[in-house]
């Protein structure tokens, strides 16, 4: 998450003031935990990776190009501590976390790549956890048999335009990923949001669609935050449905500034329709289910952290969800529970 | 295409003047284009990536040894904009567009590594897109089905040697590629060109060998270009065989400044001999087949441009060729267009 | 091998002294060599990678916390620089070489991640060629149907600690890798040493365990060194248990510097008793081997070197081992040879 870390001057490129504003970074976070995770009677401990933030090498730059408009691009890389395999859990490709080039000016920022859908980002934003390590809301999240998860995920052939700054304390963005004749990853999203001051808040809507189906996957979300300064809570609703089936996902959490550290708290429910609790040709039915995610975060400088995470996920029904890093549940209904104790370190 | 964006100082390594003369660069280039291709009645829409230049992440250094010596070395990897997927197009290998160390003297330049043949160098120099994009001449090139297609492409294994600048003009190069003990991959490319004021004229020659067969696909290639300030004209003519399978290409292009820009056409017209029009075992039929491409670069800055190109590819008897990015042929004799709007940002 | 090439100045993390204190290193080697390797009647030229040091790519970095504390991270990749291969030989992942986060203070360091175990660090130290190129002693290492041969290698999910400098020559380490739940790639070392003025000991043992079997593989080895400054020779001896099966390893060696270079050779005799002789379910019988290696290495610079091997490995018995590089043997008892001339180039 960490960031601007090394600043290389651009020699010789523009002239000038412009220099100044042109850079190139070379940034990364190593993340390793120590974790005992628990799905049912399987029980396992181990190192891994990306308990607090993903593992990640990336290279990002600006060029300014005068006139208010200035070239970017941005390349990340996902690293598995524990095994050093790059890009695995984004999705393969070595860049698979974002590959983009954009061009921004008084008219917005225009983005081309592969990246995170603004639904995505909306969805981190009401979640302490980021969407990343043991306590993540992504834990619930179905596709509900669609095969298409990129309105929670990353996308490719991304082409994307978000909202100018200074609009006020507004922001917002949209982005489409074209379907290149297969209907796979075919896709849009748009956010719309609102923060200045203590006061956040943010709704999503993003519909994908699959090639083996004519329907499309729907995410609709709203969230808000207010930092009351000693805490700051959120709450958020998402609802997913494809074809019949239908996921209601509530989140409320709490962050609280403690010595010099964070402490944070997450609570969600996620229930599931009745069609999404029955087992059809293609689909594995759903259940209902509840996540309690709490950890601390001590600061020992701006780059570098120790944490400690309790999750614990509770399946209803056919339900069959874990928490991250913990083995796939075996039959429904079954209990996932995890703690850990690790390092974060940003370069 | 260009370069040398971040010099990093190197410290300490060397002392005084030297210093001065030894670096690390990382470069790259991020390129995405929106492209509209067909081939026959198949029509796709698509982000894509590389439509004027190949999107790529690399390293490269030289350190000064004295007395004229000079050690350098270049890792480049290619990136998929549109998926993150790495070195995909140029071979699959990380750093497949080249891992190459060399030494550099008053005797030339011996360079070890994976690397681009001399011959395919030769063969970027007459065609306005160098071989990348949409309207690349490498759409109708076949390797007439001898399984190699390094004549025209990159080798692993390879052993160059480089002529010393300073030559009144004249330059040249050699290269050899193990066999390894398997065949595959075996082949040596030599190249002469004269290159002062406006004209540059080159020639090429390749053979490779493949296990699979004891004859050699053999490349020749002649090219010649004259500058004369408003545009640039350039011919080329390139010879392949292999058994008794023949083509025959020829490229006129022109290139011309425009504005903040370059325009640039060009026209290829490949013809296969009787031979090569018919299917043996192993060998599926080609045809005759002409390109025509044309494009407008227009500069942001020295590092960030927009493009556009315009690449239409008429196939005749068994010809299946496809402009690059285009939908294969699924048919003999089918037309294959493309249209693209990209921005290309290199650091 | 060679170092910190590169130090980019972290700007504005921390305040005042501690700032000159934290770096982030691009760092790696490109090694080349042209080799002539025979197993038997097996006979191949090759252009290789990797004949002296292993190349590879990396970024490492370490920060000041203050109060003697420092966060540090080491990403590290290697290359085939014949063919673009990113991570191959070291398991396939592309930071396989290492990925690693730390901890280093008064109490030793801590570090966690994908990286060498203490043992392979130990076996290193007594080898010239420190287990890399056509002399590397590893090609006499058998896992003796282990499955698992992290004792002289890498492992992945390794918690690591290194003593603290500053013990009066006295230095040591401890890893564990968690075996999570499946026991493959469980795992322990511990190595402890001496290093002061011309002397150098120390001493390893590791245990790891597979999933397939409940035996242990045991490594158990000793080693010293002594430099007269003139030649500095080296002995060590080093047993591995599997079941009932053992190998002895006994290496002799030694380094002299000459000229602007060095010359080394060693001598390693490994003989396998005779339940490692003999075939049965799931193991194929070794034998003995001798091993005969010597090169010399002209520095061209510190980063830049010239080098050759000659590489002699005598099967008996059921052996079947090869120096690194050269064909696989496909009889028992055979010889295997190799001679190369190579650069290397770090930065």
């Amino acid at each position: 998450m960490k960031k601007a870390l090394i600043a290389l001057a651009v020699l010789g490129l523009t002239g000038g003031a412009a220099v100044a504003q042109s850079s190139v970074t070379l940034f990364g976070v190593i993340d390793a935990d120590v974790k005992y995770v628990k799905t049912g009677g399987l029980a396992v401990k181990k190192l891994d990776s990306s308990g607090l933030n993903t593992s990640r090498f990336g290279v990002r730059g600006t060029e300014d190009l005068g006139g208010g408009l200035k070239a970017g691009f941005w390349l990340e890389s996902e690293i598995n501590t524990d095994t050093g395999v790059a890009g695995a859990a984004s999705g393969g490709a070595f860049w698979a976390r974002r590959a983009t080039v954009s061009l921004t000016g008084d008219f917005g920022e225009v983005r081309l790549g592969r990246n995170k859908t603004v639904s995505r980002l909306h969805l981190e934003d009401f979640d302490p956890t980021a969407f990343t390590g043991l306590g993540s809301v992504s834990a619930v999240y179905s596709n509900l048999g669609s095969g298409n998860g990129t309105s929670f995920g990353r996308a490719d052939n991304l082409v994307s335009y978000s909202l100018p700054a200074n609009l006020g304390g507004f922001y917002g963005g949209a982005d489409v990923s074209a379907g290149e004749g297969t209907g796979t990853n075919k896709g849009q999203s748009v956010r719309l949001g609102y923060k200045a001051g203590p006061l956040h808040v943010s709704g999503a809507y993003a519909s994908t669609s699959n090639a083996a189906d004519t329907s499309k996957f729907k995410l609709t979300s709203i969230g808000g935050a207010y930092d009351f300064g000693i805490f700051r809570p959120s709450l958020s609703y998402t609802e997913t449905k494809f074809q019949s089936r239908k996921q209601q996902i509530v989140t409320a959490s709490v962050t609280a500034p403690l010595g010099q550290g964070q402490l944070w708290a997450a609570y969600t429910d996620a229930k599931a329709n009745a069609a999404a609790e029955t087992t059809v040709t293609g689909y594995t039915a759903i259940g209902d289910a509840k996540l309690f995610a709490a950890g601390y975060i001590y600061n020992l400088s701006k780059r570098t952290a120790l944490y400690t995470t309790f999750s614990q996920l509770k399946n209803s029904g056919a339900a069959r969800f874990a928490v991250a890093g913990a083995p796939a549940a075996t039959a429904n209904g079954l209990k996932s529970t995890g703690y850990d104790v690790g390092i974060r370190h940003s370069f």
